[in-house]
């Protein structure tokens, strides 16, 4: 259960999801040896490169839209020599349609079009596949749940986690808070899909 | 029930109580109309400000060793014109044998001596009286919860309290933590003493 | 800045704003002497009771559904001896037609109509006036944050509030947290309406 | 990355380390296939037997007092056929005699003696070697990060996590916090020892 520490992966200003939401994020996405995995806003690729240390037989689609940290993915996946990530440069939905299989999508940005994504993601997505976001805003997060109420063929857990890091000044340790993040962990249990109808409901 | 601004204060590089702390902090310390009240490093003096505002027919002693932060405090007590702050530029717990009487005490610093200014604002205080201290780190903390498990002439109170304060960009409400702080409230219901050979345990 | 403390109300089963929450919750409403202050979902009256305190020469109207929860109020009225607490035992936002003029209102709980009562309370509300709303779930801030962004002659401020209480045993303070909420302060600055057309964005 | 669910194992009555703390514990752990790993306080085995399948090619001694809970790291251990668990089942320092060494030590429960065990453990632990210590009260945690400021051969990590869980009710995402826990990691860079001189200092 080794794992990379936030200091190892080249960065540059591109923001990282720190260690532990990245560790209890792959933890809940139940990645398979040989799975295809999505990882969606790649960032700097911290996860889309422990995702390739885990599916070792098997890729990750790393989508970024940001040339800057398509560079930094390509530069973390050769400083930690992983060979199994396919790095797709482009926005999120429309570029999914290339992928021929998922069975683990990872979503850590999605540049306000959640809707859009689930709904990508949720055509390719096999049964039994697992859907793994982390939020930051309220709206991004209220819009995932009622994608996600709409869509009783998945059953979800989320959960928020605040990590306060103790930093040694002295004789003391200060607390210095990262921000809160909410970890939706989404199930797909059958094929059924919910009316179109219903999603006038929603906001868009 | 109103209360001033965070940005009402001139503040300077001096750190402050963070609004909600603050008022957290008075409303436990009960203040009265009539009473003393000391206010153990006292930073721009947001704390003793309201308090003085509470306190109007009795006298806050603000307590502070750095220039720079006395500077502010009389700023402030100038710009919110209140007349009834008495300002001593000095370390506690020293200086407090000067105070003649303590109804209550609020601790925002306490510099490493904790134990030695719960001493000396302990023999000033009346039965009935409080101590409400803020702290940040664990060290502090402890020490402080250590001196009240030796002193059960007092009952005390210990919270956590974290706020995360949400800011709007664009159509998104985005997270921004503040670090936790603990709020102790201590009630001085009789004036029974610990014996001093207890004292041995504690750490200085 | 004296306060109720939990345990001196009378409370029944129905659930009740624990203090701290309480305390923040009625600050931030910045309530008046002569102010007509609206509290819906009043549940035990603690937040009422406070209210008609502070608006000593005007009036808090409790609006609770719940009948037992109204008898709670009126027996914590008694207790406490506050005489311009005026009871609507109904559900919002209907009631409300029957106050004449809000100067603050508060907000516990919005049994999922908290756009209708928004339009509700904003058709009473004077410029200046304040909505400050407490929120356990998800759903129910993101409609009210959802709202606020369409009426941008409201300016708002929003925490979240993560307390946690700890509880000496023995020799060792065990924590026990409260469940985050959050409390979102709305200012009125002027009235200025949004057009009915943006509202089919919304949820209902 | 696969991980046993908190509802998959035996429980009863006896406190269990939740999910994520017990994921992120294990991992900051960095067990490795061949390590000995020593549990302290091994409750109803959660971590032991987590950490018995991580180091398939070493042992996990997990030590509890509790007979009951020993009944439960038993059933648990057969339930997920792991057979590299040795139990020991008696109190923390006095048993560690008996471990030939120690690779890393995960410590979840210090019955009031962590300064012993930490000794204990030190005398065992190799260099490179980690302790991994989880705290609810502020006195062990104040206890734990003081022995390590008086071992500076140790460096250390020292994060607080809040983990809310929203639980569906309806419509809703309703909340419900665990209580914080401090997770410590401690890495022995050396074999320097600190002078007993120092221990005075000390609480006992």
């Amino acid at each position: 259960m080794h794992y990379i520490e936030d200091t190892e992966f080249i960065r540059g200003k591109v923001p990282m999801t720190k260690s532990e939401i990245r560790i209890l994020t792959l933890t809940k996405a139940q990645i398979g040896e040989k799975d295809f995995v999505a990882d969606i806003g790649a960032g700097t690729g911290s996860i889309s490169i422990e995702a390739a240390r885990i599916a070792s037989k098997g890729y990750v689609f790393a989508v970024e839209k940001n040339p800057a940290a398509v560079k930094l993915i390509t530069q973390n996946a050769e400083k930690f020599e992983v060979g199994n990530i396919v790095i797709i440069n482009a926005e999120a939905p429309s570029c999914l349609k290339q992928i021929s299989r998922i069975d683990v999508a990872i979503v850590g940005g999605s540049g306000g079009k959640i809707f859009e994504i689930l709904d990508a993601l949720d055509a390719k997505l096999k049964i039994g596949g697992r859907i793994v976001l982390n939020f930051i805003t309220i709206q991004s997060l209220a819009n995932c749940l009622e994608w996600l109420k709409y869509h009783d063929n998945y059953s979800y857990e989320n959960i928020q986690v605040q990590i306060t890091r103790f930093e040694t000044v002295g004789a003391y340790d200060m607390p210095k808070s990262n921000n809160p993040v909410h970890i939706v962990t989404a199930k797909k249990i059958n094929q059924k899909r919910c009316a179109n109808i219903i999603r006038l409901g929603m906001r868009s």
